[in-house]
């Protein structure tokens, strides 16, 4: 098992993302290739006494700065750190990319750099949401922001997948996020989408609104791309806030009792945190594409990028991108084989 | 000051529709024409005594329901409660209706009954939204699903009006939702709206993300009526969620920290909830139509109609409607006038 990792183009890059690597190859014993610029990476390595560990470096001289058009970047800068841990994976070297850099950077690269699973007309982002009970899948979660139904139909399917092999649950319950659950309610886009999921050989449990997100009650939420990248920022936002309010709630009150929920509150937002931080969860893997391709979140510290690389290491090793090629055929028809 | 309130269709109707009037009616002083079954609401108000009250009550035979189809329910049951109050206020005999009922019906019944502001195309209803700092509208946030960037250059315009003239925002500032700051990204819809929003005479702060919305760095926010419903759903969802874990993780601790925790957490959560509840903030207006509008949430209990009384009360005391209706030329043009 060989995990290639983008080691530039993120907030805390290379920094953090190198102190991840080192961190899962120390705990999850899989090999690293780091991508990026060597100098740096070897020095950062060095700092932290990361000798012995399965870790090799690979030199990229280019770099994709967010600001970056993606498609074009990804076309110019043929060594930029991304597009060559991409090319690592096509050309077999190693089995999964992990990268922080840009969502933009990264469908662009790994559709350049893998092209799509045969059937498959877009890839998408499957982000895991903490819910009250374990986690919901939710994709798209930004490759794709104008879909058509026939993306939304796939998406669920690639779902499906995901939840089943990665997150191990047994017919998935899949849901089309709308606003209301009868059949006739919703825009064009989920109105068309509907039949389509009632048709294929899926768990369909028809329409979902937005709070069932974080009920439980369904394992795989299928919407657009532009809806699914809103609704996980707001989410991120809002769980921040609230946070903060409570923070404030009991720096409001008198001395004694500030004393006392600080120590009291500490273990208890400390459980919730963990819930909810992408930090714990790690990258959301792009779907479609034709090898793995983790993308983590824009502002990794080493603790979201360690994460990372072991959801990179089971997406890999639990053969996803195998099992959605054999539940499409090569005209995109579902079978389900 | 009359205020008509729709006493039918909701999840608690009639009994907490009547008991938040009667609150209402004690707190704020104003008129109050209860709409619906006439002896039901009688026996409420008796039993409650409310006999000293400015409360009136007039009677509606019929009731829609939320399974039914909103515009075909609409125009047949000419004496569903939602109808006739929203008669009286065509009618000049109340100034704004409070409803309960479904958005769907709300919607259908305010267009059908009031008619569009001259101009404007579509109505839209504003959602006001705790942030960090204070209140963001959100908005579209469900009366228009398959929005067109004219209809959302018309919310933003309309959505600055109320933040003005209820939150008491001066120069609001009005941004697009969107999945990221650049002017380049979204999809074809908000990449439409973006000109259109930065020539019009606004205080246009550009694109803004999910994470924006509580932040408090926004005061309009402006979205197509599905990613607005979406939202909103999914904040209330995640806010309950949260809530629930922070109890959950008390409850895993031993029983001296337990009892301390809701002793000290008690204040907290309440001064928490409080900011986050929809109850206090009452009914979102629909704006759009040529007279006062507020939809409360379909769970209303009596204090989320109290509050949304109060919201219809600044509404019509601040002429909102006459402000947006000064906003439009008649061909829909933007004129600030």
């Amino acid at each position: 098992m060989k995990i290639a990792v983008d080691a530039m183009g993120a907030d805390f890059a290379p920094d953090e993302i190198v102190l991840g690597a080192i961190a899962a190859a120390r705990e999850y014993r899989c090999d690293i290739i780091i991508v990026g610029d060597e100098p740096r990476i070897r020095q950062i390595l060095e700092k932290n006494g990361a000798g012995n560990l399965p870790i090799t470096v690979h030199h990229a001289s280019e770099v994709i700065e967010m600001t970056e058009q993606p498609s074009i970047a990804i076309r110019k800068k043929k060594d930029a750190s991304i597009v060559v841990a991409t090319r690592l994976v096509k050309e077999g070297k190693a089995d999964v990319v992990v990268s922080a850099g840009s969502t933009g950077a990264a469908v662009a690269a790994a559709l350049l750099g893998l092209g799509r699973i045969p059937g498959i007309e877009r890839p998408t982002i499957a982000t895991p949401m903490p819910n009250l009970t374990g986690t919901t899948v939710l994709l798209d979660s930004g490759a794709n922001v104008d879909s058509k139904p026939k993306h939304l139909l796939q998406n669920a399917v690639m779902g499906a997948v995901y939840a089943e092999k990665i997150l191990g649950i047994l017919n998935p319950r899949v849901g089309l996020l709308n606003i209301g659950e009868e059949e006739n309610k919703g825009n064009e886009l989920v109105l068309d989408t509907y039949p389509l999921l009632k048709q294929a050989t899926l768990n369909f449990i028809g329409n979902v609104e937005g709070r069932d997100i974080s009920r439980g009650t369904v394992d795989v939420v299928v919407c657009d791309g532009f809806v699914g990248n809103v609704v996980l920022k707001f989410g991120e936002g809002l769980a921040t806030a609230l946070m903060t309010l409570i923070k404030r709630e009991i720096a409001a009150q008198n001395w004694f009792l500030k004393i006392i929920s600080a120590l009291v509150l500490r273990t208890a937002l400390r459980g919730m945190k963990k819930k909810i931080d992408y930090a714990e969860y790690g990258g959301a893997p792009l779907l479609g594409v034709d090898g793995g391709f983790i993308i983590s979140h824009g502002s990794s510290k080493a603790k979201a990028i360690k994460n990372s690389i072991r959801v990179a290491r089971d997406f890999a090793e639990n053969r996803v991108v195998e099992k959605i090629r054999q539940s499409f055929s090569k005209d995109g028809e579902i079978y389900n084989g």
